[in-house]
């Protein structure tokens, strides 16, 4: 049986993956849509490459080129925001919502329709706007599967039981390039230095979250939003060798535990199942070659980020919001070596406090989340100016 | 809700165990029986402590002594096997099977009733007539859980997916206290020895089996009737710490692992769950703390039980029963010093070959497989005799 399938970022490098397992399931899929960002000619190879129907690129200034680079294909094409949610509105039985940052939220949203599959990978659908998005996700029967390998680890290991028996959910962390680095050395770090992920090759902004934990943190939320946990039911593990992803430990003392290597194709091959899993001709995970696997604890004190994301978890509300927010204007001045790397968590908590005394609730829609998430970016703006070293200069 | 319960071998290592958990859950259960082998007074002191409502003893000759023991509490109790039987009887939602070697076999078979849940820790139900035992449980609707830490895990990682995805599911072996021997100083390695298990205190057989690895091979044959997978979907793993018990490789790359600290306790209370997990106030597996876990391939060379094994779950018909009556005799041959450790596997794979001509067809019924079981304990019994270096004397 073939499945129709939209992936939205399909020019970023979970869509790049997604490709090689399409192409790898030739007869599993018939690709609908495919949904690129600025670069026109990645999209319209990789259309092309898929067999794509229907090309959307948001940038409406790339429409002409993509045009002309899908010319006598018989695919066609748009340019622009009504062109992505035209690519979204199409009929496809699963959406790859891999879009990254912000700017997936509005168009992973729109991709909500009844009874579809989405295997989500775009974060801030559930860091920046989680209730709302999964109120919609529950109302309109959405079968909804997680992209990132410690959400789809614990997916695997959930269903060993009830949520009501599940007494943690832990995902693993590499620990990032400074995990044996000393508090001193890390805070003279370069972004250059923190971008060399010992593991996966990722875009820059989620290279940064890796060194300062962040990403753990925000994953936490993520899973409290997925899997309906609180933020006293979720923890973080160190493990460097990044093959055990989540493990959710039971009431009775088991554990349950998601493995693989390090390759998205795995979890993004998991989340395009259909009736059975598709086989893939991957290497396999050789725990005898490996011989060894080796655990510790996060390190709150050289890792603040992961504190504060925990304590926003906590403190519910918009606060996840706020905290994402404050968080990628940081880093976006780290890695443009504005601020220095503990500044990145200084002014993620100086905001997160500037907004505490507010007390916001959870956004209850998209709309909502993203004006807060601006409000949040505005006042991160302001921080970083009076911390900003070059112009201290 | 309460649910009562039945326990085979309540005097053994697996049953008092279970007795710890049942205390431990006063409100969860109400034991109806207790049966035990040969020991009047211990089966005595279990009855009284977990308050059940009658005892019986498998030894006819300890009715009175049991009696005595109990008499005032209003405990009923038996001797021989009426008693036994009648325990078997006596209506229980659950019964855990934990008499030990094939004397527990006929009374497991006969815990099999409609729609009950059977909590299975006697492995000759399985290697030694697992195709009728498990005709059996298909056509009672039985709930069979095992106790077994391995097959616990299995059931856990198992849950995350279907049996036509598995690609391989394997168990681990701790390794045995000869892990790290050469084979020249295994072959004179004493039964005392071989009997100090690195990680689980059990019973002499048992611990012997740990040493050749005969254990796991008679695990993978478990596994192969409880779960409905091929031979060469089997494997075993060696893992010297014993927290990762099994392991689960889907077709898409994705892997799920059942952990657990290597209590008996944890693996038991999964097997008397009701509509939800029970809370066991046990340690909990502390990853960062243990710090590594470490794995590698098992060494069918020194430890050539293992080929064996899995020859015989290959082979089938009535090859795994043959194989496991030989290695009775063989490891009781052991422990008396009759025969060395290598003698073990030549042993039986003499006994193995002699059948092999014969292909014998997998035992129906229970009966059947007792049958073939006692032929190849004579045929082993002769191998014994003429490898017996204390008559060489």
């Amino acid at each position: 049986m073939t499945f129709s399938l939209t992936i939205l970022g399909a020019t970023g490098s979970i869509g790049r993956s997604t490709a090689d397992v399409v192409i790898a399931q030739r007869d599993a899929f018939r690709v609908e849509a495919v949904v690129g960002g600025r670069d026109a000619l990645a999209l319209a190879q990789v259309a092309r490459r898929l067999g794509a129907r229907f090309a959307a690129l948001a940038d409406e200034s790339g429409g002409e080129a993509l045009k002309e680079a899908l010319s006598g294909t018989g695919i066609g094409s748009g340019a622009g925001q009504s062109a992505v949610l035209e690519a979204v509105e199409r009929e496809a039985d699963t959406v790859v919502a891999a879009i990254s940052g912000t700017a997936g939220l509005a168009p992973t949203h729109a991709a909500l329709k009844p009874g579809r599959r989405i295997a989500l990978a775009n974060k801030e659908s559930l860091v920046c706007a989680g209730a709302a998005f999964m109120a919609d996700v529950r109302r309109l029967c959405i079968d909804l599967l997680p992209v990132d390998s410690e959400h789809n680890a614990l997916d695997h290991a959930l269903a060993a039981g009830m949520n009501r028996d599940v007494e943690k959910a832990v995902i693993t962390a590499s620990g990032g390039p400074f995990r044996t680095w000393t508090r001193e050395r890390i805070a003279g770090a370069s972004a250059k230095e923190a971008s060399a992920h010992p593991i996966w090759s990722m875009g820059s902004k989620i290279n940064i979250d890796s060194a300062t934990l962040m990403n753990k943190g925000l994953e936490l939320i993520e899973a409290h939003h997925l899997f309906d946990l609180e933020a006293d039911r979720l923890d973080v593990l160190v493990h460097p060798e990044a093959i055990v992803h989540g493990l959710v430990q039971w009431s009775d003392g088991a554990v349950t535990a998601g493995l693989a290597l390090p390759d998205m194709k795995v979890p993004i091959a998991n989340a395009l199942r259909n009736e059975r899993r598709l086989r893939m001709d991957l290497p396999r995970l050789d725990l005898a070659a490996i011989g060894r696997l080796s655990f510790d604890r996060p390190d709150e004190e050289r890792f603040p980020c992961l504190s504060l994301a925990k304590a926003a978890l906590k403190a519910g509300g918009a606060m996840p919001t706020i905290l994402n927010a404050a968080n990628e204007i940081a880093v976006a001045a780290y890695v443009a070596d504005r601020i220095g790397f503990y500044d990145i968590s200084e002014m993620v908590e100086a905001v997160c406090s500037t907004f505490s005394g507010r007390q916001l609730a959870a956004p209850e829609t998209v709309a909502e989340a993203l004006n807060i998430d601006e409000e949040a970016r505005r006042a991160a703006r302001q921080a970083v100016s009076a911390h900003d070293r070059t112009a201290r200069l």
